[in-house]
């Protein structure tokens, strides 16, 4: 299905390795097991190592590497923490990963305009930690404790995007380094513009093949004057779906509303040690003032009724909505532990809400057909999706069929005016999707625009764009 | 300060004009009338006529008349509706004005997703009415009755994008022309995606000079339950924009807030019979739920009365409301009253919300040093204000003042981390800026991206990103 991990390259220039190991010292090696480490993502792709590993702590820096690169014709994958779900930072082609876990300072946070200026090293819960007191949250919540770089890169999105958008909607503007060593900035901290074409949505879920980040303005938004959550079962998914579309089609600003199926519900009671009705379940969480709150709520509890959902059971107190969270979030892990030593193949599709109850349904018949394990959760409130299948990764004809059940997926999602992807981006997984997704006319002016930016193909070679003819219009 | 409007350029080559008039009949014009009422906006720039105007119905007529073009290097204009205040459809090197008002079609309303498919010519208030009775609407509101497609592409916005987004953030997809003739579609009506780069936000702002708009899927909102808007005069300019901003921090929901200063009112008061107390206003507008709207009122006039605001004076029967909306945006023609004959040139700085007062402040000392009459308004919930200097358009020493007053202000605004351009967009009459707002990095990033997908230049040459060289960094 993919390239392979192991295509010939050039080991690097000696000269390259020198002039890095000199700058960098300690902050620059080719040891296997950093290579190792910085060739593996959370896909169940193989292993496709970088020949070494640098750790800027600069701009400035990382304009040295890339001049270095370019002189040297050596790839250059941006590494932020090794979270991503679709090879995105696999080495395919050999090259030097740059890691960017130690440009991770907070630089300024305005309280006043309800934005921070970060390096793209920081993660989300360094952030959150960090602006502890302010009264300000960063609301983008992937699960994974991702760097706001690497988020950045892949469009992101999780939770509670339903109500705080996704990264799309909550980066204002990058400092980047183009593929020349020039250094841009895009957007500036006012909280709209139409001064010129939109580089920072370009940037934005370009997973580092256009540009490295060096430096990023992000939304922050106050965090809610109260908070609730609630998790209701329901007879079946297609309830669920329902209660769902009902709530998003009259505009409540709930915050999170997530779906999970049986599979999931008896997963997590069994790896969180959590006692909740094994059936279809939404989990949601309201935020607003203390009246509105209560009055989505309530709302939500009549649709949830209507539907045939059983009571809801309330989680007032912060810990125990953590708690619920937590376990929401272990989901992937939850699930993995159904069938101990096996890999997961995450699908990921968002549809129109309207689809969604149908798109789930021919889902689960597909997964029924395909014999294989593959619990359903979902990001609801967007129309988004996942299937984690279960796969034993030594068998061969398993990820077959696994791989079959993912295009079958996406060619749903796609038929319903959906995408192959809501939030995990292309990397090199979804690279076969794009053109069926777009049509052949739009990719190729992506590959144009990736010319234009990175006209030797420096940047994460391999990913986002599709190899010319990889696939055609459907 | 500008390229002239009367650079030559060659006469449209007969063998063109003869295919054109053949396939398009009376939907192809060279007169002189027509050609003339294509050939200036609201801008105070001096007309620059096409040399011919076209009328397309079809996507595959668009596609004809590009092929056309390129096939005798006739440059391209995308037509709207003519509001641009920047010169953007001025036809500085000649060529044909492609008028979309007649790919109008509402094409299929998705009541269930809330988004709705429609031709470019749709304007904002057909729409709307083409909306009635289906419980949603289409929110951005420019003031001006402007086709959706040119909203698009100045990545427009207005009173309510405090609440409801820009068009940056209400557009989902479009079907866009090539300059080569390819038809690409970009975007999904999934709420989400990251599947691959950002075409959508490319093309938004982007002025026509990437491609052409065909179709679009813009979002809807549901109709907010309840509706409440009021008036609050304060004592000066500085307390009404401090009751803005504590507004704005306190994260609630308004969906319009609006600053006029007291030349503003009292034009206001004598254009549209109105009896507003002549001091600076804001005008406030509440949506949601009945209980939500009371809070959100209460809170705002709590923050009104701690800044010196005197008491609200509601509206809350639809007429009245109605009567204030459109007092406000009659405010340009207004102004314009103010000063019989004149021009007006208008300023459209945006800033973090937290420099808001200083530079309002400082623009009105400049204004004051200038000697010219130039009230402001403000969409102040997004940091976003304008000047609208009024001007003898047959004083060259005044429009010289004018525009070293919008210079100025510019200036401030950038200084302040904001932009030259809220919502007008570039045209060519903000192109000096880009260089200053951006640096020559990120404008040569831009110019990369408008040569890759238009090599020819055939896409409204001379507007958008400035010639070469034609500002430094600032």
């Amino acid at each position: 299905m993919h390239a392979t991990s192991s295509r010939p390259h050039a080991a690097l220039p000696q000269a390259f390795v020198d002039s890095l190991s000199t700058t960098f010292g300690q902050r620059f090696s080719t040891a296997e097991a950093v290579r190792a480490h910085h060739g593996h993502d959370e896909s169940h792709f193989p292993d496709a190592l970088p020949d070494a590993v640098v750790w800027p702590h600069t701009t400035a820096e990382v304009v040295a590497i890339v001049r270095a690169c370019r002189a040297h014709n050596v790839p250059i994958i941006a590494y932020g923490a090794g979270s991503s779900l679709e090879g995105h930072i696999l080495a395919l082609h050999g090259g030097i990963s740059i890691d960017f876990s130690e440009m991770n300072k907070v630089l300024t946070v305005h309280h006043e305009d309800l934005d921070v200026v970060i390096q793209p090293g920081v993660t989300r819960k360094q952030l959150n930690a960090e602006l502890h007191g302010t009264g300000l949250f960063f609301p983008v919540d992937p699960g994974a404790d991702a760097t706001l770089g690497g988020m950045a890169s892949t469009r992101a999105s999780g939770t509670n995007a339903v109500r705080y958008g996704t990264m799309r909607e909550n980066v204002l503007g990058f400092e980047a380094v183009l593929a020349d060593g020039t250094v841009i900035r895009t957007g500036s901290r006012a909280r709209k513009s139409s001064a010129g074409y939109d580089l920072t949505h370009l940037l934005v879920g370009s997973e580092g093949t256009l540009a490295l980040i060096t430096e990023m303005t992000v939304r922050l938004h106050p965090l809610p004057e109260a908070v609730s959550g609630a998790v209701c079962a329901f007879a079946d998914i297609d309830s669920a779906v329902h209660c769902v579309i009902q709530t998003i089609q009259l505009g409540i600003p709930v915050a999170r509303i997530e779906l999970l199926d049986t599979l999931t519900v008896q997963a997590i009671n069994r790896y969180s040690k959590t006692t909740l009705r094994e059936a279809p379940m939404l989990f949601f969480e309201f935020h607003g003032s203390p009246a509105s709150v209560e009055e989505q709520a309530q709302t939500v509890q009549e649709i949830a009724r209507d539907n045939g959902g059983q009571d809801f059971e309330w989680a007032t107190r912060p810990e125990d909505r953590s708690r619920l969270w937590q376990a929401r979030h272990d989901t992937y892990f939850a699930c993995l532990n159904l069938r101990p030593g096996c890999r997961g193949i995450t699908t990921d599709v968002c549809v129109p809400i309207s689809r969604l109850a149908d798109c789930i349904a021919g889902t689960r018949d597909d997964i029924a057909a395909s014999g294989l394990i593959a619990p359903i959760v979902g990001h609801v409130g967007d129309g988004n999706f996942h299937t984690l299948i279960l796969v034993d990764p030594d068998n061969a004809d398993e990820i077959a069929r696994a791989e079959a059940l993912n295009r079958g997926i996406v060619a749903r999602a796609l038929a319903m005016d959906g995408t192959c992807t809501g939030e995990h981006g292309v990397g090199f997984g979804k690279q076969e999707f794009l053109v069926p997704e777009h049509g052949s006319g739009a990719v190729d002016a992506m590959r144009a625009l990736k010319r234009a930016l990175d006209p030797h193909n420096l940047f994460n070679p391999g990913k986002v764009v599709p190899p010319v003819g990889a696939s055609t219009d459907r």
